[in-house]
């Protein structure tokens, strides 16, 4: 097999990727809101006629329950291992609207980067695995691995239904390893491999202290206030010091070694800058333990929303009956989600004042904290690829992030996780104005065929 | 003068003033909102040609700057008290609209009460005025007393524009006595009599912890989430027992007395019935006090409304970076708005965490408490009148709501407000589902002639 220039190769097309990719971009697959439901059916079958235009030769639309689930296949040599392709389709929401200078789904290219919902997290991802598979199918006649794909369509809304699916049908998936292509960078210069990411459980509560609002004339510091009630409680998830105070909490988290530290410390870690691109102007967290370790190796309780009474212009002097809370926690090894969403649930009922009551809905989707060795291959594979790309090592780092997915995979496949892309922590992945450098557009496609390749020369028994 | 069956007068025009008033429910003249502002003018204009209608022979839109403010006059005799006729044609925002039975601004009759907002804060008080003089004027020729008008837009928002303007142009209202049309009946059997309101302060604090929302993967537990340190700040404003923390509050409290606390045992108070009405469970707030006593005499600090993050459908998982807080302080004797609001600002910025700020609009109108001598005449007019209609004794009462406009009469006219209404505590003033008894739209103008005639024979020694 002679080298084929994949630079000249992907350059020669570039604007007709381009082109295609914001059609991709402009579909509003929000996979969080019900009303969106539709668009993210669009992106999902948008995505299964790309894949056949690939040269894929088994796709197959997948009906969950809740969004579509896309199957692929591409076997090739019985001799080689077979690497599942993960990534998905489905974008957060956009708001704050008001804060995004080009339109969410109206992709536009300013200063060398691509500007859309979900450019970066994770359309970018999925269409760099397109674009590779097309390429190695047009240069030569197909892949050096066997593929199988899994594109979900609720990744951002943990998979509730993707998940169920693939622990009926698992043996769709049989793999030696899964590559998500839903992944970051660890800055501009560097590219990262990660060792672990952090599990989720998240939901509502909704808090009553009446059945309806009062005028605060009338009942003002007579009856409880469900602002204020709903703010006790959720500044009675943290004590001062920024520690969880849910009893309970940290009950199975196994203790940071003195290796994690160490490996954590060696890691170029600007602090100022990390907080900087946010524009905050302090870091804030469980005492005892740096910034890093906080977000790789600490489990976290988030309130990502609470509201209560009048949020209209002005004012109005009413006394508000009801408030609300939506939370998630990403949790370590060996928390368990249901039961840190059973301590939550416990938690708050003890600390709602008597005669106030409270409902749950833990319905966002749950998951288990992921790690892989260090010393997989598919993983050495990844690191080869990446140094050859950058001259250089890559970082080995972690995320506080979740992928769901990933846990269920080592479950019911067998297969570690590598986590194989290009978005940067800077890309606003579930902020206003989301991008993704047009530089690591073109090299998605590229590093994922060089990757593929290196995977090809794997032998079979150092995996099998 | 023959006396006039006043029952059988507005029974025969009943239809008529019903359609009319009907009318007047339909403008959604929400003050604080500032996309209404042309409703609120509509509103006013639909006063003004009302009271011309009614005979009041000086009619005039004032332009405060703010919304409209109404003035009108009708001499008839120096050896006669003047007395101001005060009501408000603004009304409450009208949200949680999904919680309407009937559309806020479809008045409709069911059961025997009129549901609009509005209708009973202050819309029916103040037609009910029209509807008096205009009797007057056409049985009598004219009312028994001078009287001068005083119809404001403000009401809601706290008079911002109109008091400045009442300040500049104070001898146009020169008056005796202002009754008020905006005020409440003790409970559905029970007149009542007012002793006492509250003063008022609020405005929203804006609270930032960085410039954009963060990936809660990425940034939880390593900044600041502006969901917690709104909710903290929020949940620092009492203590666990429901007394308010910020340092100084009730510095300039006038402590309550005896008598206050004898009258107060006094009056037919159902605990029960008084937060059953909101589907509360249990009273709270400051120890030491019972909830009367607490509703009257004591200070509050009321949040109206807090906000933070994601709101929508779904989850989102970010660490939000802004935060908002409305609040509103129902203030006794002798506590002044200003320094309370000052008090607040400095409470916040002490127990916000380094490296977050706050931003404050203390734009909500502040009004000073306000109080009555129990021997004035024009009470004892109204008492009387009250014990005729009933045959009893009215409730002398207190509210912990606040008019504003009240305390400015007394300082730059001289002249205490008697509240003279016909709304029920349980009208839901400020929530939804406002209503207001159709029996009490009857009595609300036989009442107010029967007041104004009282106050006609009150000599002149007695008040000037």
């Amino acid at each position: 097999m002679t080298a084929v220039d994949w630079r000249a190769y992907f350059a020669e097309r570039e604007a007709q990727d381009l082109a295609e990719f914001e059609g991709f971009l402009r579909i509003p697959s929000i996979s969080t809101m019900p009303e969106y439901a539709g668009e993210v059916r669009k992106a999902a079958e948008w995505v299964v006629a790309r894949m056949k235009k690939a040269g894929i030769p088994e796709v197959e639309l997948l009906e969950t329950g809740g969004h579509p689930l896309i199957y692929g296949r591409w076997h090739v040599d019985d001799g080689k291992p077979t690497v599942m392709i993960y990534a998905h389709y489905d974008v957060q929401p956009p708001d704050p609207l008001e804060q995004w200078i080009s339109e969410p789904f109206e992709p536009q290219i300013r200063d060398g980067n691509i500007y859309a919902r979900g450019v970066a997290d994770d359309k970018g991802g999925l269409f760099a695995t397109l674009l590779a598979v097309e390429a190695l199918g047009k240069t030569a006649g197909g892949p050096p691995v066997n593929l199988v794909f899994f594109y979900e369509g609720e990744e951002e809304s943990g998979s509730p239904s993707v998940i169920p699916f693939l622990e009926r049908e698992a043996a769709r998936w049989t793999c030696d390893v899964v590559v998500s292509a839903d992944g970051l960078m660890w800055d501009e210069d560097n590219y990262s491999l990660v060792l672990s990411s952090k599990g989720m459980a998240g939901g509502q509560i909704d808090i009553f202290t009446a059945d309806i609002d009062a005028h605060s004339g009338i009942y003002g510091a007579t009856v409880h206030n469900a602002a204020d009630v709903t703010a006790r409680i959720a500044a009675s998830f943290h004590d001062a010091n920024g520690k969880i105070a849910v009893q309970g909490f940290y009950d199975e988290v196994l203790p940071v070694t003195e290796q994690q530290v160490a490996e954590i410390q060696a890691i170029p870690f600007d602090e100022k800058e990390f907080i900087g691109r946010l524009g905050a102007k302090a870091t804030w967290g469980e005492p005892d333990y740096s910034t890093l370790e906080r977000a790789w190796l600490r489990p976290t309780l988030d309130i990502n929303g609470i509201w209560s009474g009048y949020l209209g212009d002005g004012g109005k002097t009413v006394t508000p009956s009801q408030g609300h809370i939506k939370f998630t926690c990403r949790l370590v090894p060996d928390q368990n989600p249901q039961a840190i969403l059973e301590l939550i649930r416990m938690h708050v009922q003890t600390h709602l004042p008597a005669g106030c009551r409270a409902e749950f809905q833990m319905k966002i989707g749950t998951a288990q904290p992921f790690s892989i060795d260090r010393d997989n291959p598919f993983l050495i594979a990844a690191e080869e690829t990446l140094r050859e790309l950058a001259g250089k090592d890559p970082v080995y780092g972690r995320t506080g992030g979740t992928i769901p997915i990933a846990e269920v995979f080592k479950k019911h496949l067998g297969a570690e996780m590598v986590f194989f892309a290009f978005g940067l922590e800077a890309c606003n992945a579930h902020a206003p104005n989301e991008w993704l450098r047009l530089q690591d557009f073109r090299t998605g496609p590229i590093a994922t065929i060089m990757y593929l390749q290196k995977m090809g020369e794997i032998p079979a028994e150092a995996y099998r």
